[in-house]
């Protein structure tokens, strides 16, 4: 379907949003800076590369949910699986095998992570990369052809190949500088998130972190510094910091509980100090119990302690601006902030952004029949209409033909400006009593609205529809004609918000404006 | 309330399925050949009978569901951690005390995993045998009665007692033969899924599964092929399917996603060869984890592969035809692909099996008061209907006896064609504003229709109850009368569709064909 | 708010609710009890004073629900991690912190649980508490500045200020006393709950819980006797009863399931003595899995056989009586016993508590539009309600004005007698159409009717409520005026039951008495 150039902007956006994810972004420039980094070491670069290519592939060829391929979410968790095994064991065609079963692997458990913890709306993070690191690094001990690496051996000759003896020189300059240790093990605990311990690598990444949020910025400092003085304080193993580089938990926290998750305020900075000694704890912790079987903890403190934090957030019945939740994620503190604050205002005292109901005239909710079997569990917020005549009935005569139907072949409108999301168009209409099984929606039209906000019309009449995927338009634009097609035994019009844009995704519990609601 | 011949048939079925149900199929003479096969080492075959009676003993006693009991769902996790510990342990009343004890654990502990992936629409497989069996063994540890057991030491006596001095020799004959490693293994494999580490245990499994399932054995090879390559160039530990028989792990996985779980197809083989390197590393990578603590990883691979890979199929929007997971299961893999592919056909452009209404007339789905309160979350595929009269009035005069309301005793039909299931009727209806909440659903009639089909009507007049359990009903035959026992304050027809007999079952989401809906 | 008297009342309850809650209690003299027995070990007793206060005070700060912290919910666990730390290690200032850190961490903990667990409807029990120490005992290996601590050094003084010479040769005496090992265990054991492991702390316990209810007494003594005659017949470790009191692990599930979780009956004395095996098989199992890392079981046997036999219980569809679960918990055996028992004749063949619609006249329930957005998910038992007229319409006119909405202003009443427990009655009036997103609930009353039936109305007019928080209500009286704030873009009623006063709660499933539903 997608001609060549398309495919490839497609792998390009992908991979992209795949290295900026892990910095809660989506600034392509950032994404490119991260890529690059991560080939200081060209081996553990390359597996991270094709390890995260082959989990968006294998999400592609599955038929997993499009948007979430290209906005790297089932990726960058294969990136950090692929960029840890690279660095830990050489090059070679059994590496590449278990390479890919991992990123293979990886991809399961993200999907069973993305199901678990979605049903309590928290975010999976890395938990899919913890898992499979671990079991893939248990199991190669145990794979004669997995040769232990000698991680920093190729990334001299790497940085030689790329940027000549000047970068060289500056890279190992950089080893030897005579910083404050402080500065030294934030950059350094900087550059781990990437496993790159080098100075140079969490130097670059500083800088684009700075130039992609200066917020993040200020709240990767802040939680660095307060693990540090907590770890001071406590007599804790500064090791764990100076050569561990397990400070970066408290960077990778601090953003995300500080600017990403909830947004900025004195409230949300005060929390990044409130929990360090809780990470630092979760670090120790689990630090002795992973020693027994020499695994590294790498992520895990983060991911535990934000889903705790914002787990916990969600219990609170007053203070919740102390701080509050960013409701419309825009992968940026500083949009977050301004954002939040503006539909704060906005919020008070109006109504959602306006959606109108997708048609003309009167129709009514059809909850006699159908709305039973149907609109149930995650599509509850959802509605079928039909039209119906005075003595409640949905057609004339039998109604042993879709044309008996009288809301068969009415327009049906946008309900909202948006951009169209995607199309399906070739389904035949049932005729009246049958049903289709094996395509549940029919023909359909999905709109995007906004970066949470999707709507989706469904069970349209074949050949129906008057856009094209990617156009925009306007509310009240007619854009199809009402239906019967899919899992439709009779022609009703089946209208619901969603947050993403999946065929099958939940729906939104969203208000309707601008319409009178007549019930009899 | 049985007699005794209804009951020993019924400790019969519900013994033989719970054998049977480990290789995911019904089929009794398969399941009477994997009891034969498990009493080979007599202690452990009568360890594992004992508990799989004390489980379904216990199910029975607590009130368990009587057709997951007499599926054999509730006793094979026990039968297996009965023949695990029966090969560990001598025998002594200590250890039967143990036995019985770790029964009840098991049981309780199906009831966990039951409730906890049935949410995610997962089956639980065996892991409740590993949670209930790695408990028991470290426990058995530190008790000074449980002296460990010299596995193989009853077994040749047992077989001469049973098969005389011939099946001896052949049984011995098997021990010797030079059969490729391969093969041997193979077997080997099999046999250790009963406990059985011979090649005559793996000999006879194969038959019987050969002759349950022609798909599910060339599954088994293929797996165990697969896993044998993997093993080879990956330079794993090759001990582990040699000596340790883990490679049964391949196998039942091959089975489970091949041909059990989804519809046999190419896809499904293609799947079993890409899960191999992960099944591979689960195994290596919880053995250096259980190592720890000296306990095997038993089946823990393919649960975990089974749940991991189910689980993932269900997030496709697209594709989902590669492989197309089983809709109805009839526990087998040609019965799942024929009548899969079947009614694939008939559901692409006709509809369910008929199922029409369980009254004559026009009734009305009364959700002003009670639908508020009991038709929700699990129960919420359901319908009440009352009789309502021009004004919406339930009743005529006061509406303070039932027989004022105009649905009490009018005639209930079956909504379609099948076998009574179940019966209650001796419950008193209850004076209109009352309720009955030890007895919620009052008199009910349960029908099935197929496999997964049941309806339920509830509510039913005390003693209106024209037909018996077992006997054949014939859609829109009278079989009852509407009435006001149980949970129930007005007089009312409570009718769902459900996949199980469960009193208490959750409801399906079912379209009811041939009725036409008023809507006022 | 608050003034100080009320404030210190309020610090006070939910004190001595912490201490009290470990045994399932809510009698303030047993809790007093508890503490000043924990003070035994003042450094202890203080850590575990310090780390409650903390997470109460820490919960009131986040604006969790308030009548959790005041029942000692968000305490009790946090009690038990300082009393746990305390005794571990030396007091000092890194010590307060680490244990500040800690009651935090707690709380977080708690609040995962109650989410996981309550959609189970399980209840949380110790296990926050043993997440928590577990991590702060490994992390504070890792902290130089944390040093064991020297238990029983402070003891005898402290005995000594507080009670004088005589208590302290009371005190020793216990110590050398002769009694028969069985009866010195058992009361250590008890002690052994709040880390006190001398006969005398164990028998004020059991003074106290004597006291506070002889059938938990009863309980205590079976299920400890029931245990020891199993370590005797098994050959099980001793120590682990006589020096390790891990026997209060049988003390606390006999009274959870034998009385408090269930009905105390026959029945539930036989499970008591039925899961003691599954109880030492747990505490011998994770003995040797914690004893690698060399932590102690502490509750999990506990914890994990009450939630296994809690969550098998729901399973049953027939002997539901044998045991009876509680309904309504009244933190007393026998409490639960006698109105258990009652009810249950009650409930036979009587309603609920009778409840009714809070307002004069004819309403609509309003389902056309609003419905559709809000009352979803854990607020599906609720209802909005507005006034009609014949055509239907909700309003006269326009429907620009919120006073040309039928139900505008128009009298609120009171659903059941009951207290007012919360009431917010500053939130302006929405105009009609818009929202206030920030306010979702309004101005709203919840009236406490029992234990654990609630009622709340929402989206009340500004300034219209008529009632005073603490005051008494009556059925049928007038407490405010039906308005527009919050999240109701038309004026209208929002009522729902529920089962804690929470303004978020759940909403319960609750049959409305003496009403007429008309429908149209």
């Amino acid at each position: 379907m997608s001609e060549p150039a398309g495919l490839l902007s497609k792998v390009y956006t992908s991979t992209v949003n795949s290295y900026t994810m892990v910095f809660f972004s989506k600034n392509p420039w950032f994404g490119l800076l991260l890529m690059v980094v991560s080939f200081f070491d060209v081996y553990a670069g390359a597996a991270g590369l094709l390890s995260l290519l082959t989990a968006n592939g294998l999400a592609w060829g599955l038929g997993l949910n499009r948007r979430n391929i290209l906005s790297g979410f089932y990726g960058f968790n294969s990136l950090l699986t692929g960029l840890g095994l690279g660095l830990s064991f050489q090059p070679g065609p059994e590496f590449y095998l278990l390479l890919v079963a991992t990123a293979l692997a990886t991809l399961f458990i993200t999907l069973a992570f993305e199901g678990l913890l979605s049903k309590y709306a928290l975010p999976y993070l890395t938990l899919p990369f913890l898992i499979a690191i671990w079991i893939a690094t248990l199991a190669a001990r145990n794979y004669s052809t997995m040769i232990p690496g000698e991680s920093g051996i190729y990334t001299l000759s790497t940085i030689y190949e790329r940027g000549g003896p000047l970068v060289v020189r500056i890279y190992e300059w950089f080893g030897d500088v005579s910083w404050p240790l402080f500065i030294k093990t934030y950059f350094k605990s900087l550059g781990a998130i990437f496993f790159q311990y080098h100075l140079f690598a969490g130097l670059l990444i500083a800088a684009g972190l700075l130039f992609y949020s200066r917020i993040a910025f200020l709240l990767s400092v802040t939680g660095f510094a307060s693990a540090w003085g907590f770890y001071l304080l406590i007599g804790a193993n500064m090791n764990e910091l100076n050569y561990g580089f397990i400070g970066f938990n408290h960077i990778l926290t601090a953003i995300a509980i500080g600017g990403f998750f909830m947004i900025a305020s004195g409230w949300s900075f005060l929390w990044v100090i409130l929990v360090t000694p809780i990470i630092s704890m979760i670090t120790a912790g689990f630090a002795e119990l992973l020693g027994i079987i020499q695994l590294p903890v790498y992520s895990l403190p983060f991911n535990l302690m934000v889903l705790l934090f914002l787990y916990a957030m969600k219990f609170r019945e007053k203070m919740q601006m102390k701080p509050e939740p960013v409701a419309v994620q825009h992968y940026s503190p500083e949009l977050n902030l301004y954002i939040g604050q503006n539909s704060g205002e906005r919020f008070r005292n109006k109504s959602y952004l306006p959606v109108s109901l997708p048609f003309f005239g009167v129709w009514t909710v059809n909850q006699g029949h159908n709305g039973e079997f149907t609109h149930q569990e995650e599509w509850r917020h959802a509605w079928d209409f039909v039209i119906t005549d005075e003595a409640g009935k949905e057609f004339s005569g039998e109604g042993a033909k879709v044309s008996d139907y009288y809301c068969f072949d009415k327009p049906v409108t946008a309900p909202a400006n948006g951009w169209v999301e995607e199309i399906v168009d070739s389904i035949d209409d049932n005729p009246p009593g049958e049903i289709n099984l094996g395509r549940n929606w029919g023909n359909t039209i999905i709109i995007r609205h906004s970066e949470r906000l999707y709507s989706k019309l469904s069970h349209l009449k074949k050949g129906s529809i008057k856009v094209k995927q990617g156009s925009y338009v306007h509310q009240g634009q007619v854009i199809a004609s009402c239906g019967n097609s899919g899992r439709s035994p009779y022609p009703h019009l089946h209208f619901q918000l969603q947050s993403t844009p999946h065929i099958g995704s939940a729906t939104l519990n969203y208000p309707v404006s601008q319409y009178l609601s007549y019930q009899e």
